[in-house]
């Protein structure tokens, strides 16, 4: 009998440029174990600011086109709605621009990603003096989640005991590093994996063959993004708890790092569901 | 502290055309009592069965833009690889037909859903006598969610002492009733919330400002569709378990059964995800 179970870390303080993330992840633990059927969900935020993905704005000098931009959505008192100088980190962060209406931009990122203003978050720090602040996505998510993985392995302690017989680690949890993106069709926003590290992204069951011929069954599960969705339910949205430690997934994690959350970007030739 | 935690019921028998569902979902609780805080996952291919809502192949006569659209698609023996039958029954479930690729039919279901094969499956089921079955979406999920509460809570003995000041009733968990659903940008397919009586659909923070005036956290979440992947994750793909029992959701669970499923469908002139 399969089962889930996810938890959220409580007690990591707001998270600083140049911040241990795996060391705050792991003093929050407070000696509970980390185990390799484990899956460290992470929420973004958290791991661009201590990579300093973030952004100072004012250190941003709108171009031409932000400013067009934020001019399409005024205020009743003939203002722009939006900081030209957000719109333009937008920009700096994307490399095709689908999407511009009431107050959104829908951007395709450095990345690959798909989302509303290429994910960028306004920062939720408090302490910043005062001055505003914009948190970008990490540089590379798929190898933050590797690194905080290989940290966490570390600190716990990992001997050579628990090498296989590759020489791979089996003592290290999985990470994910999850953002909340709009989809296309339905309302509202759901969690899904950007990076990762040491866990299946997709669950594929597609060799089966229908009686019908015809390609019906759920048969490639978004295991990773699942998985965000789940950790997401797990915290309260206030709470400010960037970590969820999720159980029950072990048939999907793996020694190896493995292909990580780009595996699951569609290629644009291959997408019929837009 | 938020946390969340879900587990499959095991031992409900294949479901067949009359059952009573939701007496197979209480037998197979085996004396754990459900209660008002919890959500209870059900694979919609369990309630359309025992709806009725299924086709025999052999009384379905393929019509001319079935045979055009099965045609589409022909084996390396020049023979359509579907047959034009079950593109039929997904025409007949279809009021958009969006694309029509490799195989595969992207429709605009009678519901509203955006899905493959207008979330045709073919039966799973054993002892067909060798007809081959297709399993339709439920005619109105969110109704038939409403009907498996109602029943849940009958069957689990709700006295009047169970109701709150408005005579709404306190004791019935959240029934979800999910389907597998591909993605717009990302491969693979995640469970989504098509049913649901007794709980938010979507949980509203957009109320909250941001300092840069520009809309850029998430503020709008899919709960249900969250609850619905995190089910998923709950169980082993092969393992026939339809019914998992979700805990830790207590703040999104209503005593009234609310809008349901559809509030989740975005209408078309406000979609900038596609």
């Amino acid at each position: 009998m399969a089962s889930l179970s996810a938890w959220p870390l409580g007690g990591i303080p707001e998270v600083r440029a140049g911040d241990d993330l795996a060391q705050l992840i792991f003093t929050a633990l407070d000696g509970r174990a980390l185990h390799d059927g484990q899956v460290v969900a992470i929420a973004h935020t958290a791991v661009s600011k201590a990579e300093g993905a973030v952004v100072a704005l004012a250190d941003v000098v709108a171009g031409e086109r932000a400013h067009e931009l934020a001019a399409q959505t005024l205020t009743d008192g003939g203002v722009p709605e939006r900081d030209p100088r957000v719109v333009q980190v937008v920009l700096d962060e994307t490399v095709e621009l689908l999407r511009s209406e009431r107050g959104v931009l829908i951007c395709r990122t450095r990345h690959g990603f798909v989302c509303a203003n290429a994910g960028v978050d306004a920062s939720n720090a408090s302490g910043d003096g005062g001055s505003e602040t914009l948190v970008l996505l990490p540089r590379d998510p798929d190898a933050s989640a590797r690194r905080i993985r290989a940290r966490l392995r570390e600190l716990s302690g990992a001997s050579d005991e628990d090498r296989g017989p590759g020489g791979e680690d089996r003592s290290a949890p999985a990470v994910l590093i999850t953002d909340s993106f709009g989809r296309a069709w339905r309302h509202g926003q759901l969690d899904v994996a950007i990076g990762l590290a040491g866990m299946q992204p997709l669950d594929d069951w597609r060799g089966r063959t229908d009686a019908s011929g015809l390609q019906l069954r759920a048969t490639w599960l978004a295991i990773a993004d699942a998985a965000a969705a789940a950790a997401d339910l797990a915290r309260a949205k206030d709470s400010r708890e960037p970590a969820v430690v999720i159980e029950g997934l072990a048939r999907f994690v793996t020694a190896e790092d493995g292909p990580g959350a780009a595996a699951l970007l569609r290629p644009l030739q291959e997408d019929m569901f837009r």
